[in-house]
């Protein structure tokens, strides 16, 4: 269960609210790199672990729980971007049609919608989905992809880090930076806590899957192409079983062609 | 530009049509592990690369393009598992009732939609969607993208394996895994080739984030906790460039409340 | 069913076309709060009434058929705005730059997809969805999500009327905001000629509930707080049957750690 | 920031699985009327609200940390009720067709996206939206809100409660239900609270909307009805400022018929 | 503005209702080939029409409106079909593993959302999105999108009827499938009325398109293939402008590697 | 199967870069009428033919090989819009405000989420959806679906054509409008070359649908209004088999009241 304090994790100011930065700054909460998405990722990655995972288990909810704290950041950080600034839109319009520009180069459902505020959705206004989740039930597939949404997540904020010039903003992006950095590092030791976990699923009989292709490089060429003699055309894979090779041509067999479909499907086209 | 031969990469056969498995194969060409995802995935995550990454273009772009007939094969499986069945709907019916209930425990609009063949859906019948592509523009985060799409897809491959006792099904899954394998491996491989990929973004002035939170472990319980001395809590982190550490209890700092609304928004709840 | 004259409900003018006020209105077309949402809503609602409650079938049925001709209006509105206007792209563009420069301000679809007219999309182009649509078949519950939905709606119609000066535009507005004032009152009135509709759903026997917990307020701080003696820890609660309590700590029973997964699931991580 | 403890707010027990019931409590937590809607909601509402009102912010951070505990709850549930059941997929089946046909009885996707464990989406397996999420900046709009999600939530509970005989899952839908009806009560309390909240948004001048249909109830029939002299068409309005009234017919004004689209939008059918 | 009349356009009668064909039956309401659909799109294409396109604004509204009124009729069949009928959940059960079975052979919303009725979902239970709605300001090709919609929505409706043997229910689909030739050829009948509306759009000026490649056919095959002399590789164009001709081979040019991207971006995958 | 080679299929050049044009792109790569809709509905069309069809399995599935082609020169073309401007976002901008106002103006996800490269969504940023995608197992059906993508899809392109002043970007798109003129004809034909396929689908015994109705207009006037004597109400029907008529009134039979909900969903309204 779930406890919460009011004070924030970390500390978030805006010198020089800027409704426009408000927008993208919702890529970080709703967007398919956002906390929300890890939030929820690492909560339902832990409640399927049994009982001989509980480091494990223990490991993601703490973080899951973290990143509920971020979202909360980021949502403070969204209001006060887009309350009291100079550039609202009601004070600086003229006239009507400058008042629309400017909200329309804004979000405009964070007025319209929410009263200047943040909301689930990314930096182009489409809700957060629960499609953006990966929770595999495979540990090792789940920290790779722990691994990637931290390492987006972190390109994520230091994009936002590059296009705003307020020193508190700036400063909240530092450290939500530098949790990026610490996650992604707690991801891939964990990762290196399991005995061979490749390929993902490591426990599938290895024998059982097609023994001619699956260390061979394909190409999809036209013509035939020499080999590239690239890290993945030569020397042991990554996993330590097998030796990488070139296949300069896709095998190629069968023409797909299906049965009919039944005539209660009424598909043939042309009246009988 | 593409090209295209009538004949499959690798042979399907179904020896026994089941229209329930058609139902399941579905998670694999539009689901949020599937061939249409990863297909489109690699070719966007391409297209970005400027001229010095054209080895890894290159590589993005071939494999992309063997996806692409991986969605062929599905689609194939899915058509011929619906097809010509004795489980089908109109003919083993003795009433409506049974006919419709046959039908409603397989995906209804692989009938009604699209008379007895595969869909760009999942295997609830949700539609592909755009959002499930990661494409940073970054290629070290893009591959570790890559490198979990290939685990939750060889993961849900040897799963519809698992549950199929068709021989030329099996056959068909057994190549895929294989190549799931293969492909795991030549991210991880085309990982490797990269000198100092970590944190991701690498190219970011690490001296800029937040000193004091970057390798620590924060606990979020809610009294305080011993340092459970695990690998995510103390040693070299694996990016090698800083050492993790334990804190016990997260810093805490301002409490978020953010200035009024504009009076424009009429969020006072209360006639005034 | 359904008829239709060619007369709007109410006149729609517009003095000064305003593309980007066109963006804006889309949120009371297809949006979380909009008309289509409502239209759907009630008309939905009505057709799972049974006979006995023939009235509010009735009094749902015609409100959902005027709310078709809100969209009506609200997408005459739309239209008006976008044509004609001095600020149009095409006829203010000193170069290619400026003309995307003020179309992507605007809503590019309205040009790109419709051609200057209004769109089944809210305020950022995101697509209405049948997922806002709140139909449960208990007649307390769904009018307190019609209450709920004329309450944002016109909360919706107030900001759109602050940020026009449009002498048209506030004119149809003002009517809208006219027809969500009473449309409030009606459904607040068809609750109130309920007997005893709390909690919804009323008819589920209450003393099936857990009894310590139904009316007790339930703290979720980290460390014990006092009673803050609200009006929802003292007192007879709303629905007159219970009274509040509080509980300055969540019970606690139970760590929730699943049985492990069926080996056919593949969820082991490690090779073994 | 939150915290959290391994302990479940209330105990979850199975005794007899039932991957189908796996599948209905779906609802519950990734649905229109789930604990994630809730959850989420409740957070993004308190955020939005500033210093004066900081007794309901305290009031929705609560509850909205409470039911993130009702997510775990519902996500052990699932899990419990998809594994070691001897309904499993695995285990009960004579050949492949049979198999699948259990299988797709159920969410396939638990299966084979989540390895026997619970997902953000709903009982048809469509993800979770922040297309769900009202949280619209104004107190009282979103109470009514939440009363809604309260009301509808409630309704669920008891369905799934209809339809389960485990008595672990009743007993824990029983303790669910209960706080359903403690969290109904406390927002209409809160609503109470609130002095002349009505119409949503009090705050709004209301003698700038339309003085002639703001009261009226306006009947949509073909031809002319009779007042139905019901609650909604005369008395005193629940918001205590106008007087219901009836009228038998829609005003009518104007065709809405717009000007022509710029011909640069191509929009001419034909060869000019 | 509308209006509506408490009586069905066409009766609706169940004699064995079926609540699986009750999930069936949504796929006409909110799929893509549904109800819903065409009326939302007639509605908006009418309204993007100008004074001088009257006769097929008329035309469209008239339509539109009539779709409304199938909506009812099939939301009517849905609720029908899922009270009352001794294959319900709650009466033939013997245990909850074979209630919950059979309910998720259904579509477990209709019970648990709402309550055993329709809603604006597919037959998957994927909510109805404006996304499905073509309303492109071209007359000619909103025309080719109503051909289509009433195509596929024929179709559909004809494998409904394939499907059921209750009389009451292939009596409404007759009905429904009378309509949809009606509204097929009347789209095309008003396609025919127009002057040369080909190629879409007919006022685009055709001398500004590339003349080497708009009427060959490129194949796309590998390797060069004769000319299939197919009716689109030879003869004159069915818009009677051009003469099909056939390229063996696709033209190439250029291998569209891009710039590098914004150091800002942080797109280096390496430290620097 | 599939190939690739780098070349383009036609050469992609921008003189001038416009961020703000590659927002207005991104509607032709994952917008409703874009090319990643034409690609996956050939595709998945052609999969669904049987032998019998093998011509137009060709036909389908060359055009769409090379559509994928054309996603890959628009990718090119937003990328080479977005990098090296002198109008982007970080070099042009004298402080935060204007940077990000600027950003905002343009589609941030193209800087934040990829880069400054193209993604799988539409202009306003939301996602493709496999729910664009028309495939319906019926060829004329199929092929109406076909000249309608390609009718939008044109018209979308002409708009672009006429919103740039680009010269590569003029060019770029003179040919792919070429190519839909080329496309549009060639469904055409593909029409024209079936026998009798009206009404779609034309296997269906025409004899089943209700014969009072399936050549009458249906007039949906609150009045009675005479008949317009338009193409759609006399002559004979373009699928050459009935005779146009006018109904002056909508049927009408039965008022669509359903029976009670069963108990267990707890829909009474009030408590008993």
């Amino acid at each position: 269960m779930f406890f919460h304090e009011p004070e924030l994790q970390y500390e978030v100011t805006v010198e020089e609210p800027d409704p426009h930065f408000a927008k993208l700054l919702q890529q970080a909460i709703g967007g398919q790199e956002g906390e929300m998405r890890v939030a929820m990722q690492y909560m339902f990655q832990a409640w399927a672990l049994p009982e001989e995972y509980e480091g494990y288990r223990k490991l993601l909810m703490e973080t899951a729980t973290e990143e509920l704290g971020h979202i909360e950041m980021l949502a403070t950080a969204v209001t006060k971007n887009l309350r009291g600034s100079s550039k609202q839109m009601s004070e600086d319009a003229e006239n009507v049609a400058s008042t629309a520009a400017a909200m329309t180069g804004q979000n405009p459902r964070q007025f319209l919608s929410a009263g200047q505020s943040a909301m689930p959705v990314d930096s182009n206004g489409v809700p957060f989905t629960g499609g953006y989740v990966v929770a595999s039930g495979n540990l090792a597939g789940d920290l790779y992809a722990n691994v990637m949404a931290e390492g987006t997540g972190r390109t994520l904020a230091t994009r936002l880090w590059e296009y705003t010039d307020d020193p508190g903003m700036k400063d909240m992006l530092s450290y939500l930076i530098a949790r990026d950095t610490m996650h992604q590092n707690q991801w891939l030791a964990a990762l290196d806590s399991l005995e061979d976990p490749l390929p993902v699923p490591a426990s599938f009989p290895q024998e059982e899957e097609n023994q001619d292709v699956n260390y061979a490089f394909m190409s999809t060429r036209r013509g035939q192409q020499p080999d590239p003699e690239a890290p993945w055309t030569q020397g042991t894979a990554p996993d330590g079983t097998g030796e990488f090779s070139y296949l300069a041509e896709q095998p190629g067999d069968g023409d797909g062609v299906p049965p009919a479909p039944d005539p209660s499907t009424y598909s043939v086209p042309e009246d009988e």
